[in-house]
């Protein structure tokens, strides 16, 4: 039940402060005999590194993940994987000034009235930064589905900058990895390069919505009610740092259409149900279809901006800060390979869960019954 | 970790189908001393009972709550309280031609296909009416939030319904229960009701936003990352049926802002801080900040509509379905009072984690330290 | 995480108190397809109901259990089974003389300190008829299990009462079912009642040592250090009520021997591995071998005994106490099938997580590697 | 509901094999405030450490414990504690000659069964070393306690070494630190310092029973059924590398006792209930009493012996084992240390759950009603 971790046969609990000697994350229940090591986890944190280009935060830092349990040549042993991230570039320097007083829009306040003790150095644990072991769980994740199910593709791209949204018509699969913002259109691409530099340059900040689409998917995930797997999808985006909203499928949309407009219809196939559309996003009574599974979630924008805002200090006294140092202008844009992290950590713990409790789909259409 | 349970001290396990003989819920947890009866629940359950009005189900039933454990001499004794709703109007008989075939939008298809049967009795479990469970602990959930704190007030209200939405403007708390939709705005009332009366007629289907507002809860609730108030509320409004999406503050709109534009700014009161705004919707870091709590969900439309839609049967065969019978023009306005009782539980199970883990908030600005 | 659950994947909630309407289990995570009705379940009830025989507890009732949930047109659906058995025998009047003083042993004391209210009648639900409601589950587990393994054997016996040891050599299966103490040794059971007759003509009571075997297990059921089977199997045990003392195999006597005499060792057979004794009871390192799973538990004697015992009021007065009315000169007898129970859930939901943890075992014995 | 996880609100989840990098636990759910630091914990672990005295594994190790995260200027924050011990001391030579063999007694094969690939180095993580992890978490579970309740002691020592019991009568609490045996008799640490010298030079090994006492613990903890207090012990102790039995006060001998002689009586004394004996072990009903908390586990001897035992090879083949090296005539001495620190976890825990459920105790006994 743990409070800081995360799923039920496949728990993830992360650990760690933003400028602590590490970071990292305990994964417990990983099937045994998946092929993994530190190269692999490491090509998803790069994914994530800041550093790649001006947009995102100027921190650098080796990000190099280890593997210190549960790993025996080359194989995961069915024990606990732990994964540690050294932390090797701090400049704890740049905070010291603001430690008594709270950040608007930051976790300072709530954390320091919670517990009476609030590591104030880059956000302690709320920062961005512990998600760098979320995306390390993501990356065993992913290779754990692959050898469970063939087939199964996490994608997650930008759809929408600040006010700005993608043209639809104009999605390309192949842009994604083409531009600094993971966006699948590529004048898009072109236009919130300037914007965003231009917010850069003012000291100021946006937020961003991100689309996480698992396609490969099979049908059956996801138990009713509670055990729902949009009901965990839900929690496992707004767990992300910054996340103000959750939408499966057409989402907050869904209200305004009737329902003609929104079933869809089902027809047979020689591989069996055929959907007319999709805008269930691929999940049914929190049960999996088969078809696409399609998620967004939106950032807000990042708090540490270079205008003064008015705030009070612990002491109750009325001031003002201003963050300088390191900042992100869009964390929406590392937000990215995070969605993918945990759609791939919902959807293991889900295959888990499913054969678990049922082993395999029982129902069969167009077969005689067994 | 039930799959079918929900809360981590507070816990609530629904049991029970559509047109099973009874339905109800478990609920471990509950702290004992709390004064609750029978007439009380039933007062919540009551608010959601259907055939108020003729917008919503046509199906008429007593919906009598009984306790079956766990109180003694008017108090909770601290041990499970079973709640307990018989089923006495069923009329199976309104489903029993489409007992082969699957409703699209239904979780029919995914139920079939995890589990190889399916009670097709009305939905059986993924009905709307699973939900009576739940309100009737949430309504037990709302007299301990009584017991342990005073002034909680937890309101949910239509925002929107179908492309209609409310107007800001004309936001009047006391017309929330002075009208059949539960709407803050007595003009969107009128409109919404010639509205759906056309829809009703023609036998479409429209969906909703419900909002729901918890003032008076205290600062401290919710525990970093996983353990996030915001996560737990998320999980909460998604595993409704039919919803889709779900947002915190400015929600899916937080993307829109710049951060000067976001930030809630700080200063101090009498009382401790006061917050400018509330683009977080009262929680930041996913601890609450005092400030109201403010979430929406969205609702999709009813699938069970009286025009034909193209579906399979079980045996593969492609056809058509028109459900006839009662159905639901907007289950959005039978959502409202599940979104408060979601709340309340949710509101409860953190008001005992903050206890459990940090006894009392132990930051307290202003004073000097303890 | 619930207090008052059991089980990972099969899980159970008991709730109900002694002399409420009615107690009963939430079963949640029962494979579908299982077949049950109310008569199987009511099968097992009946081995533990009362009456039977003068030396259990003269309380007569019809221990009549229903399915409200999850079963439909005879199989589970997957979705959680509600138990019932409602309360028809009470005559509260017996115990209401004693309802301001804490009964000697019991857990009246420990439930008033920590709730401030307490339901006196019959030990509200810390009574042994609180057991009813796992016999009733426990026949749903071994429903399941069966219809996942063939051949699985789960039966319990008592071999001690009091101070009195059955004779190994002696052990008859068939001897179990034959008399009113389910003892596998004829002569015993015979000098077992001429004790007991005499130990209730003087009110006195004596505990009790049950053993239960599971035969036909399948090597593999069990995760590594805390979610090892025999960790499960004596939390099981030990949650029974006046259970104080918990065993696998050579149990505490495991102490007195040394590293040869206790070890199994293991030759070939045609089936897999063949170990030439049992000392481990079944599991090593917290994983089933396949061997016989043998565990015992030891029950205190009743603390409901017609001596006056010298105790105190709520409000603080020493005062003595006799019990009148009905209680159970040895409990032990009643733990029987209750201990079955318990070891059929347990493995039940091992089997269950073997399944969602790895799929099937993975290392064979013999075979040339897959 | 991790698998490798123990607990509720305090959990941990130990990670790490015996010859990997490192080993360590992962701690949450720590409260705020905890002042603590890495030589306290080395502490506790130092009475665990190997290498003491020549009748504990030879195997020399730093056992140096580091804090990754949680603690920030001296005191935990409420976010996950990272422990962290690396191997210093493998030789992993010692056993690459039976990496194909199955040790009797030991998981090797049953490992091997489930997962299909086994770390033979040394046990992988079902050693004895795992339970450095477990020592380090108690160390921290204990200064936890202390802020929350003075005057808790935790004490485990030896009752028992093979067939050699100490002598009640001759008890002593500060022999306990005076020998390498932790056994509260100087007779016996005399006696049993031959005994074992013997058994260590023929190769053999030997048993043990440990006994944990806890002092000052408040009463009113466990919550009823499956989340007591006995029952979680139960479970900490049998989870514990080699445990067989586990006992609660009288535990298994309770079956030998009339219900007279088991009744603990009770008076009235100053600060509240007197009870006149203790064969309940501090804890009724699953709740904890107020009088010391009393168990006792069993450890069953170590398996590596120097004797040759028959066993069988992964691909079938029947062949004679031999483990040289080092190895440990009687474990149970490493478990004293072990057995106090899974108290104090699971004593904290409840602390915190009993904290979250009810506040503080709501039953006066003697006071008028609030």
């Amino acid at each position: 039940m743990s409070i800081n971790s995360f799923g039920h046969l496949f728990r993830v609990t992360t650990w760690g402060e933003s400028h602590g000697p590490a970071l990292g994350a305990t994964v417990d229940g990983c099937p045994p005999g998946v092929a993994i090591d530190e190269a692999t986890l490491q090509h998803w944190l790069d994914k994530r590194k800041p550093g790649q280009n001006k947009f995102t935060t100027q921190r650098r830092e080796a990000d190099a993940v280890k593997i210190l349990s549960g790993v025996f040549e080359g194989q995961t042993t069915g024990t606990p994987v732990q994964l540690m991230i050294e932390n090797t570039d701090q400049r704890s320097k740049d905070y010291s000034e603001i430690k008594d007083k709270f950040r608007p829009g930051h976790a300072d306040i709530t954390y320091f009235q919670k517990y009476g003790i609030r590591d104030y150095r880059g956000g302690g644990r709320s920062s961005a930064r512990e998600t760098a072991a979320r995306v390390a769980a993501g990356g065993l994740a992913r290779a754990a589905i692959a050898s469970l199910v063939a087939g199964v593709e996490i994608t997650g791209y930008m759809v929408q900058m600040g006010p700005h949204k993608i043209d639809r018509d104009r999605f390309d699969w192949d842009e994604i990895v083409r531009n600094p913002f993971w966006v699948p259109d590529a004048r898009a691409a072109d236009e919130w390069a300037s914007y965003l530099d231009g917010l850069r340059k003012s000291g100021s900040s946006v937020g961003a919505v991100i689309e996480v689409v698992a396609r490969g998917v099979p049908a059956g995930l996801g138990a009713p009610v509670y055990g729902k797997l949009d009901t965990d999808l839900a929690a496992a985006m707004m767990s992300i740092n910054a996340v103000k909203g959750v939408e499966i499928g057409e989402g907050m949309s869904a209200a305004m259409l009737t329902g003609e407009l929104n079933a869809d219809e089902i027809t047979m196939g020689p591989d069996g149900p055929v959907y007319s559309s999709n805008h269930a996003g691929g999940i049914l009574g929190g049960i999996s279809t088969g078809q696409d599974i399609v998620l967004r979630f939106a950032v807000k924008p990042t708090s540490s901006i270079l205008t003064a805002r008015r705030t009070i200090t612990k002491t109750g006294e009325e001031t003002e800060i201003v963050t300088k140092g390191r900042h992100d202008p869009c964390v929406g844009i590392r937000a990215v390979p995070v969605g993918e992290a945990m759609m791939a950590c919902v959807l293991l713990d889900h295959l888990l869960l499913h054969r678990g409790q049922v082993g395999e789909n029982r129902g069969h259409i167009g077969e005689s019954p067994a």
